[in-house]
């Protein structure tokens, strides 16, 4: 049985180093490394910029809005602002105190809608409880929102029609795709059902390949979530050649839960504290160790989609300026 | 095992005569008359159009663009319009040649929007193909848009906001409420992924009952369509409590995949000649009598979901004319 030997199958793109070099057995997984693929999409995405400003066209500019003083969010949006510098994307922060009223957001982010200069614009989340999120999305203009969370854009995504993809789904989706993970016709479980992770990215696995967006990958989605007893969970999953676990819940996918042969796409971030050395460390909703034993492809956490996620955005600030052409 | 025994205990509501009163053994399914339910809603619907009136407002008044001559069209228009007369909601009918511009028709529903005597408002589709549909959906004021086909309200509807939710997702979650069928934590099958009926449904039913929208659902959904396998499709079916066949494929779902005790709605509507008689009868996606034999629930096709969708537009126009209130 040479099935196991899959990373010389695995990619109808070009191989990372990461993908080629993997030790792998016979039974161990592919590592997909999302800091690989994302350094990959970030080369991409310089070229387009200076392609851009080649042709003579201004420099893709990120505009970004930054409530309060919460440390992840400043440190979330610095990340973001640095990145876009490395891929010469230009960038301003505009920083309000948690005391703002929505009237004053809701009027910067008009003043940034009509400035030219800007080609996306996000507003850091959360906001304050004062202020409706959904008022927020909702007022950046649709062809600027380069996180996709205006209800448009929503829209949009659910009817297949173009739009800016939120960065999470993306990423996912740019991880199956450039891993060379085949979805027709292939069941997909998806564990968790947020928003702006779990809903687009059934939402993108299940619809046609066909159609107006690029993308979607015709798969049968199953979406799961707290309430699916776990013992129907673990029927699911067992089922499911592509597990995409969403939850936020530490260890939530086992081994015993995975087909073998399966790809396993870790979306969870979930802080704990090391029993043993008291320190703070990031796992995933995956238990890596595991299930990377009997699944054919899985990513890391931290390492696999988290890095990817900064490129889908910048990546979309990148559609948005060419779209304003 | 009494589990069979289920009319008595199907149902938090009020029962319908019918599902009182429908002969029933031990092992057939309840048949769930969507013609009685959509009466049973009818006579709500009248109470509310004559408590608004009551009240001192206007009448809730549907206006509906007709455009072109095909004779389904022109049915579908009838039937509506007549069972809003019926119901006391007062309607018109702008007829259109097939070969209105997209100009002149944008302008109407502009002029309609902006008509404070028009509650709600619909385009029959399909439009001639010189037309595009998504910009006439989009044209409609998305409070006054009765179908639900807006952006926004495709937007909200996944959400979980408050929307105008289309009339046939509309329909099946109205059945399987009022038929008093669990879902939470229960496993759905969609079969059919199709913009306005299959994807609404999954996401009517797999998000949280504890939002704005009334409803939501917490069940496990899975959403299957043509590149679903047979053989997969058969065995996501067999784990479903309950099934919503929506795919447009006579005979598609056939008692081997029904799960003892499942709950089966039937949205397909087929038009298909009689090889005996020659003439042309509608059925479903559902083999009703093999299926009834193992289903606690089942609707039929038709007098099953079809009867209802009239009345859930209904639904949709006296809410549109109290949102305007």
């Amino acid at each position: 049985d040479l099935s196991w030997v899959r990373p010389v199958l695995c990619c109808g793109h070009a191989h990372t180093r990461t993908l080629h070099c993997l030790p792998f057995s016979r039974r161990a997984a592919v590592v997909i490394s999302g800091t690989e693929l994302a350094r990959q999409i970030q080369r991409e995405i310089q070229r387009d910029v200076e392609e851009l400003v080649a042709q003579g066209n201004m420099r893709p500019h990120l505009g970004v809005v930054l409530v309060g003083e919460d440390p992840a969010s400043r440190t979330y949006v610095k990340n973001k602002t640095r990145a876009a510098s490395i891929l010469g994307i230009s960038s301003d922060t505009v920083v309000r105190p948690s005391s703002v009223s929505q009237e004053e957001l809701l009027e910067l982010i008009d003043k940034m809608n009509r400035d030219w200069r800007v080609s996306g614009l996000l507003v850091q989340l959360p906001l304050p409880e004062h202020i409706n999120e959904r008022a927020v999305c909702n007022a950046i203009a649709p062809e600027k929102d380069v996180d996709g969370f205006h209800i448009v854009n929503i829209g949009k995504l659910c009817l297949d029609q173009r739009s800016m993809v939120p960065a999470t789904p993306a990423a996912v989706w740019e991880i199956i795709k450039r891993a060379g993970i085949e979805t027709v016709g292939k069941n997909v479980l998806v564990a968790g059902r947020s928003k702006n992770v779990g809903m687009p990215i059934a939402m993108l696995l299940h619809t046609d390949r066909n159609h107006e967006r690029s993308g979607g990958s015709d798969a049968t989605v199953t979406i799961a979530h707290r309430c699916t007893p776990r013992g129907q969970l673990k029927e699911l999953a067992c089922l499911a050649d592509i597990i995409v676990a969403a939850a936020g819940v530490p260890g939530l996918i086992t081994a015993d839960m995975v087909k073998e042969g399966a790809a396993v796409i870790d979306v969870g971030i979930n802080r704990i504290q090391d029993p043993k050395t008291g320190k703070v460390r990031l796992i995933g909703d995956v238990d890596f160790d595991g299930v990377k034993e009997k699944a054919a492809f899985i990513t890391p956490v931290p390492g696999g989609v988290g890095p990817m996620t900064v490129s889908m955005l910048m990546k979309n600030t990148v559609a948005a300026a060419r779209n304003a052409l």
